[in-house]
Order: structure tokens, then sequence, then C-alpha cells
């Protein structure tokens, strides 16, 4: 497997969370040679929140966790990788509920407490054993989460990945952080595809006020990429708060948000790079809408568009195409009053190309591995910014080849 | 340019439609060694109906027609291939005014009887006299149609596509003909994407009636297809009625309506056969849908999905991406009420995979160049069928290359 030409040159260092214990393991379902099951437990009264997939046929894990969200603790989380529990029906049900049951007598802790999540192929059940076996083996390993432990743990959560995603920030005017892994690369879309993160702090926050920041930070991040507009049946946001440091929400509810903000944009673009096929990163800003939501709208249009995201693997300033999204889209847009640019480089307006426009410096921009375009639609104030990945030869090879 | 391996064995034999005159010349404008201009004149009283593009950022000629229909008649209609004259501002404008005076002036009619359409590169203005130089060898050079003329427009008509399209029906019970012509490959999607489609017949019929039938056959024809979800600036579908018949509509609606949906059905079929790329044509049908509409969503979001449309490049009987597309829709369905077949091969029901599910016989059925794709939602008795074609590297090389 080739890495994506826009990973990062390493794994950040990531430090350990006060509360917070890592193992992962093997268990021979589907890959050879890695780890394919993490487990990650968090100590007494560590709150959670959560985000999920909106697909209405959702995987069992998925179930599962939505209503166990309810209590608000989360205090152990186990992720496998290579078959995605979805489509599994009453056999499904079984290994979410043996898995539990299992770890909650394991670790002595209630079952609502327990938080699963499952990524790979869809509509193959397995019996819960395959999992459940395992289980010893992790809680004999845990240990305190550090760089380390944190990179394995990103390793073991991958499908098609190329690189394990990871990210962390200090929380300005403190000693407590936010580490976070991630995994994720096609079936990206908005309101969350194929994707797992798993963030933990030490931070000490209620559940609800936990839920709230964390709805509204995925809404600017996770919500706001897509690789191939396929939305997964799988993707999960869980957030723990381990509560282990002296620091308290209400005294640095901003500080916390904004490394809240760090991480999951970090991650989500982290996702948007290891794009199946990706050669080049792709912002596309849309402002001057009439509402957030059509500027979004005419955003993911661009960004979702295969002729728009083919002319950019091309490194060709093909605008029409831009043009041909935002018409499409079904939000409001005028002609005349449109604005495109590509990089700094105004390359249309009044109906027409811009006279002073200047291709090469356009294909110039294109050249770079980080693109960016930009969409005036001068009809009103509104503003939206989404990140996509362009499309590629090597998008068909791979979906061609794997079951997912 | 290889053929697509879907095109037909041969262009059709298609019949002379009285009151029609075509001819075809060559601008120079962007193709070489090929005529890229069709001219096609309808004698008095022809009537017109029209559907076009939903794009919000429409081409200068569709504007110009949208604007024409309602006076109702139709008496010549010029279509060049290579410029789409699409977001080309005032001169956009001044094209297609200026064609219109040169056609109106020379043929003796009404600027307001004239229709244009234009397909190709967006955003890239040019002189009228490049156009409108032709026009006169092209009336010196009209001849009654016939399938070799017929065949010689269709060719016109043409940019990304790798066979010329046509169609024909007699109406029954009558001498009456329906003939149509029509182009497109890339950047088909719901309500018409750079697709162009004229129709002809010598039946008697108003313009209100004409347009009624036109509209509701134009909603399970081509407003059925899509190859890449990609919508144009320039989609246009026109419908001429010579009235040189002596059949009219009011003794003849059912005969006409049906003649008329075989012909633009056909059409559409050609045009997702030569979807770029594509080496399967796929039919999705979706039942047991609350509403029309609902089903229909469900059906273009299994068929818009990269990683269904890869996996029936792959022969892949990968089921869980139709899952995951029927999940992402956004409509309401049941995960344990769903049914997937794939041919006649049930894959899923009751939330997971039919226990005699033979994924043998599934892979049989997608190695075939016809592939059909069932999903029942089990919440209602409202059904559509929608149509596509799989996606390939070739279509990614096509549209990396070409400017369009």
């Amino acid at each position: 497997m080739t890495i994506s030409p826009l990973a990062p040159e390493e794994f950040p260092d990531m430090p350990n969370v006060p509360g917070i214990s890592i193992s992962t393991a093997h268990s021979g379902m589907r890959y050879e040679n890695r780890d394919d099951l993490c487990l990650i437990t968090m100590e007494d009264e560590t709150r959670v929140a959560g985000v999920f997939t909106r697909s209405l046929c959702a995987s069992a894990p998925v179930d599962w966790c939505k209503e166990n969200l309810q209590l608000g603790y989360g205090r152990a989380l186990i992720c496998n990788a290579g078959n995605a529990n979805a489509f599994t029906g009453a056999k499904g049900e079984q290994i979410v509920e043996k898995s539990a049951a299992v770890l909650s007598e394991s670790l002595s802790i209630p079952k609502g407490h327990i938080y699963l999540a499952s990524t790979g192929v869809i509509g193959e059940a397995f019996e819960p054993i395959e999992l459940t076996r395992h289980f010893d083996h992790l809680i004999e390993s845990l240990e305190a989460s550090g760089t380390a432990l944190w990179k394995e743990a990103a390793e073991a959560i991958t499908t098609t990945d190329t690189f394990p995603k990871g990210s962390s920030a200090k929380i300005n005017g403190t000693d407590a952080v936010v580490v976070g892994i991630a995994k994720g690369s096609g079936m990206i879309a908005p309101d969350m595809a194929t994707m797992l993160a798993f963030i933990f702090t030490d931070m000490k926050i209620s559940h609800d006020d936990l839920q709230k920041v964390v709805e509204e930070t995925a809404s600017s991040s996770f919500n706001c990429i897509t690789v191939d507009s396929d939305t997964s049946t799988s993707d999960s946001v869980l957030v723990f708060a381990t509560g282990k440091s002296q620091y308290a929400w209400d005294k640095n509810s901003e500080a916390f948000a904004a490394a809240l903000q760090l991480v999951f944009k970090d991650l989500a673009h982290q996702i948007v790079k290891d794009g199946e096929g990706a050669t080049k990163f792709v912002e596309i800003e849309v402002t001057g809408a009439e509402t957030t939501h059509a500027a979004k709208n005419i955003a993911m249009s661009i960004a979702n568009s295969p002729l728009v995201k083919t002319a950019i693997a091309a490194e060709d300033a093909n605008w029409g195409r831009i043009i041909m999204a935002v018409g499409k889209s079904g939000e409001k847009a005028d002609r005349d009053l449109l604005r495109i640019w590509i990089g700094d480089e105004l390359v249309a307006e009044n109906g027409q190309q811009n006279p002073s426009y200047s291709e090469k410096k356009a294909t110039q921009h294109l050249q770079k591995d980080n693109v960016k375009i930009r969409a005036d639609i001068g009809l009103g104030s509104c503003q939206a910014t989404v990140w996509t990945c362009d499309l590629t030869e090597r998008y068909i090879e791979i979906n061609a080849g794997y079951r997912s």
C-alpha cells in the first residue's frame, strides 16, 4: 500500500491523558500481520458525548452507542477493524450485546458505560467469540496512554487508510489536553461517512455541556469534509472527558472549545488527505450566500462534483465546471453576480471570464498540493468552508478491488 | 476514440418527417475533420415544446429558447458543438441575438420562431461571425430528412460522444412518425445534464398539448438517467410537430404518447450507454417506497454512488454499498424491512444477508453488459426506475483530459 502523498511526515507527539489506558491486539478476522482490535478504558466519572452517521441503515454498534449516550458515562471503548457489523441483523445485535457483557463482567463496569465501534465490510455476520476471546488479553495489556500507544491505537482502527491519524492540543491557560485519533478514507461525506474519531480530554465537564460543544464543533469540521459523497453506516465521533485535571468547563469553556476545534479540524483534514487516491487537498470556500445552509450546499456541490475533482487532479483550470456545480446545487444563484477564484486568481465575474484573468496563474496554483477554490454568490453575507480531495484513477482502482 | 462497448451495432433506419429539412457544416471552431454545425428547418405552422436544464447558471441559448417557447412556434433549429456559449456574459447574448437575426433574415421567419442549442466548453466567448458566416451555406444545402441526413445531424451535435444517437417510432394506427436525435455522455444527471435531444413528428398537435406530453414523458425518461451526478448548463430537449400528417392529437393521444415515450427512453438509454468510460448499462428499480419522489431519490442515490458504480465495474457483488446508498439518501428507510436484489438474486432481507443467497449467481449477473439492481423499501407501494452506467478508470482519464 502506497502512503498518501498528502500524509504528514510522521505521527505527532501526543501526551498521556490522565485516566486513559490503551491496548491493542490482533484478531485474525481479516487482516494479517497487524493489530485490528483496540481497547481504551477510562477511569471512573468519565463523561462522554458523541455524534453519529445520519444513515438510516446504521450499524448495530452505532445503535448501541446512541442509546448509551443518554446515560452520559463512558468507561470503555472497544473498536474492531475489518468488519463493520452493519446489516448483520439479529446476529449483529448479539455481537454487540455479548461484547458489552464480557467487558462489563471483566472490568466490573455497567454495560451502559461501554462503547463499541466497528469498521470494515458490511453485511457479513460473525460469531461474538471472534471478538470476545481477545478481551482478557486486551485487558491484561492495558497501559497508560502516550505517543507510542496512541499510534498503535490509531493503526489498529484503520481499514483502507494509508497512515494513522492523531492530533492533540493543549487547552490554553491550563495543563489539560485534548488528544484524538481517527480513521477514514473513502466513503467520507457530509454528516460523517466511514469515519471513526475518538477524542479524549482530562477537562472536567458535564455530559450536557460536552455534548453541546461536540455537536457545534463537529458541524464545522467532521461534517464539512467529503471524499466521494458516499456516507457510511458506521460513522462515530466519541469524546471522553475523564475530569482528572483540576480545570473545569465553566472557567475554561472558550479555551476548551478552541482546543477541541483544533483537534477535530486537524483529524478531519487528515482524513481527507487520506482520501482514496487523493493527490491534492482542496479547500472550497463559499461566501456571499443568503444562508449558511445554502453556502454549505453550494460548497458541497462543488466538492462532490466528479468533473471538478477530475479537473483538479489534472491541474486543469477548467472553471466552467465550478460554475456548473454552483448551478446544479439547487441553491439560489445569479449567473451575473457570481464570482469564482482559483487560489488568489479571480477567474469569473459579471457572467463572464474576468478580462485580466491569467490561466497561467490559476494553473500554477493548481500545481500545488493544497488547492483553494472560492465562490462568492453575491446575494448575502453567509459563508461556509468545506474540504475535499481530487478524484484520480487510483480511487477507482482501490474501490473496484476492496470489499468495503 | 474508442466506441463505447455498449453502443448499438449501427445507426437505426430513420424515416423522413414531412416538413423537416436538414443540413450540416464544419465551422472549424474546435473540431477538425468533422461537421459541428447543424441546421434543421420546419415548415410553416410547426409547433414546439421543450424542457431544459434546471441549472441556475443556464447558457445563453437556453435562456433564448425558454423565452421563445411561449410563442409556441418552431421554424428553425441551429446547433453548434464545441463551445457551449455558457457563462459568456453579454457576448453570449450577442452571439444568440446575432445568430437568430441572420437566420430570421435569410429564412424570412420571425426571430421568435428560431431555436438555438450549443454544447461544449463553458466560459469561452467567441465572435458571432464564427457561426453566422456558415449560415448561407447551411441554408443552400438543406435537404428533406431521411436516415443519412439524420445520422449526419446526430454526428454534428456530438462532443465526447463515441457514437451518434438516433431513434424513431411509428405512431400506432397512423402513418405518422416520431424521430429523434440526441447527444450527451458525461455530465448527465437528473434534470438533464449536458444532453441535447431534438425530436420531430408530423402529428397535428397544439403547443399546450405538446408541452404537457413532453414534460410528462421526460420525467420518466431523460430525467431518470445519470452518469456522474453532474448537471450541465445547456441541456435542452426540443420537440417539433410539423402537423403535416392528417393525424391529430385528440384522436391519437395515447398512441402518440407511447411513441414519444419509446423514442425518449431509447435516446436516454443510448446517452447512458455512451457514459464516459461506461462498460455496463445499469437499471436501478426502487419499489415499496412511500412516495414516487422518495423512490426516485433512493434510486438516484444508488445510481450516483461512486462506491456502487466502481463495484459494478469490478463485477463485485458488494451489496453492502447498495445498503449504504439507500441509507444516505435521506429518505425514510427501515433496515429490517429493506430487500435488495442483484439481477434475480435476493441478497438481503430482514436486516441481514438472505440465508440462501448465492454470491456466485449475483456475480454471474454482474458479468453481463446489462445489470439490474432492485431495492424494495417495504414501506409503501410507490416505484421509480432510473438508469446509469458503471464508473471506471476511463472516466477519470477522459475527464482529466477534456476541457468541457
